[in-house]
């Protein structure tokens, strides 16, 4: 039995009162995350403002026997941040300075706790670009983008956050602290323990400070729309983009379901009459997106598409990526529980998996709207439901399960950038490779032979 | 002791006599490797045909006490293949097909005996692209490249060989074959083990089978020679460069003794009066191409270049190239031992890191050429010696040494592109954080808590 009032003096001695939250009010609103279904009181919560207190913090977890949550805004969509029993949360807030742009190194370093749009920002003031976009973007810190190696509408060209993190600094869960690469494009030197830490859904360790590559800025974009009757012409329509040697920054899918919650939603003038939607963005030299842009309409016409729209000038452009980025909220608002998955597929079984994930909605009775990252083969299934509902949740339970299963048959993923956490665990558990499970479990031992920070998530040991 | 008849007798068993190699003539060119100053014989080799009988191997291993050392073509320059006391080399030749190439989901599917000219050649006939190109890329394989996060000339613009590993297959120390990653783009499943074991130098496990990213080819390429008086102007040349946000695909540094060694051996008509050379390339659309081409003239000449040409045409291009990849063969004609290194800074840190390895040369009385990847600051100090004469060894290094610690106090790195292995282990064991390096081996003794597999290379347990 841990002793809380004991915990809460030995963390007020390491940040203070003012770095220490234990009011009910205050556990609720760290209760749950970006993650439906889940949710569970922390004992307290931690404002840590250097390494050496979130060392200390881990430390007294051992002597005192409770668990270390850390947590950056929450908006995690597998249950990452959500609390354990007998946990603190270690809240990363005051980490939110951009320590430096290295302008001669096209790096940036920063704390974990710096909002991601406002990396974004700061950056491409320098005529510089971070590709990795979540949806979150605008409120998601950069230190949990790490954690989970977010991705976003710009993978497909630009790959996702473990492209960019050339070094970082964590403190491992039994306190001491490493410090992994650094400016340097090519660094070979022991063995490659940064990119454990990248995607380790905060299970090895808290991670304290980040660098990241940057590139020039693209010069120009263009943004367009395609409607399809079908979702195998929109497929298709893909296929042929990548088979003509062009490769999109963004190449985005709604279906029918989504562009008419996105429509009701956004009021945006989408026409709701189509089963597909491709949202695709050029970037590059002015040049060559007209090029791009040009040859890309001619694919679209070929393979079916019954309608392609320009965005006319960047605020158009903007909103209807705006849009696209409403996708989820969209959707959130027809039932009380929205259900967002993000099995994944090699990009050239895109049309069969959305195809696949109808007939498994149809075969469970369930409504399903489905969009995404069709460049990248990251599909965003989304069940509109009702956790009250316990036989409808029932079927939802297996209408995933056997959209996991489908995806995984087509050469995919269970998650392609939403991370395993608590939603998806007994998932990996069942399909993944029994040496592989062992093999990470055997590294979450090592790490962290007591099991103290973020226990339970990904996998039980 | 073990008893080498008994493992030979087992071996045997395993993959067939026509499979074992024991003569002495064979033992003697297992016996080294790139690398100079190391060699060892082992007990004998095998060439396993199946991934279970890698995996029989390693079991054999733990069971009659030898140690195994994989290797490839043998062209690591930290000594990665060289044998170890009691040890069998694991040849991996019958590895060599190129099992998919798949233009749908720009991937490439091959066997780790692939030569990594051979992957170049067969995906550029798909009109795709495998950016990596180390050195030895005519007579390596793409199985070392991945043991050992191989570079190469087009690192600044298109990363080294992690960028591109998707999925990998590979045995473990234990005998226990794992799988990670695969044709997504985009996947998060479970931690991300896959990349630890691209750079692991064979000490965590022997890969199988490795998934590649491709992209498309850039269709246009043009290469250009810039010559400079002072090895600081060249420098700032390369900052000025990539301030204009310009990332050629190639930025080679010579210094005179390299510039004087290979035009001594290429007879291609290189000035030989210069301090510093830059070899340049963009590549890219054409338009591209031409405008970025120009802008670097115009850098060039404005940071002090006393003569830029031009490439006249892709053969011209391909000389100059070739000329430069035979930096180390052409410096390795001046005296019997050649001991190439690669500390590695910032690309801010070139010219200062450049005047440095000047510096310490003429401290120490040592005959050094320089030539690198400038654009990454990925340098190759080289010095030109003799290892029969034990003063002036000693004297290479202490230089080295103190080449490192300035590289590092730079803010760079012991080893860019060719490892640790034994070469580097002791300045890696001194130079290293500690909590660092206790991790590193932490994980190794986790997966391999025999001290199976190639130990000794990176560091002691």
């Amino acid at each position: 039995m841990v002793n809380k009032s004991k915990i809460i003096e030995k963390l007020t001695l390491i940040s203070g009162s003012e770095n220490v939250l234990t009011e009910p009010e205050d556990m609720i609103s760290l209760s749950y995350d970006g993650t439906p279904l889940y949710e569970m009181l922390p004992l307290c919560a931690i404002s840590p403002q250097t390494v050496e207190q979130i060392s200390q913090i881990l430390k007294a977890a051992h002597e005192l026997e409770f668990k270390v949550v850390p947590r950056g805004t929450g908006t995690g969509l597998s249950g990452g941040a959500i609390p354990v029993a007998n946990s603190v949360i270690v809240m990363m807030h005051h980490w939110d300075k951009i320590i430096e742009i290295d302008e001669k190194n096209l790096t940036v370093t920063v704390q974990p706790g710096v909002i991601t749009q406002d990396l974004h920002t700061a950056v491409e003031a320098c005529g510089l670009f971070y590709p990795p976009d979540p949806g979150s973007m605008k409120i998601c810190t950069i230190g949990g983008n790490v954690a989970e190696n977010s991705g976003g509408l710009r993978g497909l060209k630009y790959g996702v956050t473990s492209s960019y993190v050339m070094g970082l600094q964590a403190v491992l869960p039994e306190g001491s602290i490493v410090s992994f690469g650094n400016k340097c494009v090519k660094n070979v030197s022991g063995i490659n323990m940064k990119d454990i830490f990248v995607g380790s859904e905060g299970i090895l360790g808290i991670i304290t400070e980040i660098v990241l590559k940057l590139i020039p800025k693209p010069q120009d974009q263009k943004t367009m729309l395609a409607f399809f009757n079908t979702i195998e012409d929109a497929g298709e329509t893909v296929s042929a983009i990548i088979a003509e040697k062009i490769i999109p920054c963004t190449l985005e899918f709604l279906d029918q379901t989504t562009i008419k919650c996105v429509e009701d939603f956004a009021k945006i003038g989408l026409p709701i009459e189509y089963e597909a939607l491709l949202l695709i963005e050029v970037d590059g030299p002015s040049i060559i997106v007209e090029d791009e842009a040009a040859r890309i309409i001619d694919i679209c016409k070929k393979h079916g598409a019954q309608n392609v729209e320009f965005a006319r000038n960047s605020e158009e452009a903007e909103k209807l990526k705006t849009a696209r980025r409403a996708a989820f909220t969209a959707l959130a608002r027809v039932k009380p529980t929205t259900i967002l998955e993000d099995a994944t597929v090699p990009r050239d079984k895109v049309a069969p998996m959305l195809r696949q994930i109808q007939i498994i909605a149809k075969k469970y009775n369930l409504l399903f709207g489905t969009f995404g990252h069709a460049g990248d083969g990251n599909l965003h299934p989304t069940c509109l439901t009702d956790e009250r509902l316990t036989d409808e949740m029932e079927r939802v339970e297996l209408a995933f399960e056997e959209i996991f299963k489908v995806a995984l048959e087509m050469g995919g993923t269970l998650t392609g950038e939403h991370g395993i956490g608590v939603a998806k665990k007994k998932f990996l558990a069942k399909f993944e490779m029994p040496a592989n499970l062992q093999l990470m479990k055997k590294i979450k031992t090592t790490l962290d032979p007591n099991n103290i920070l973020n226990p339970g998530k990904v996998f039980d040991l």
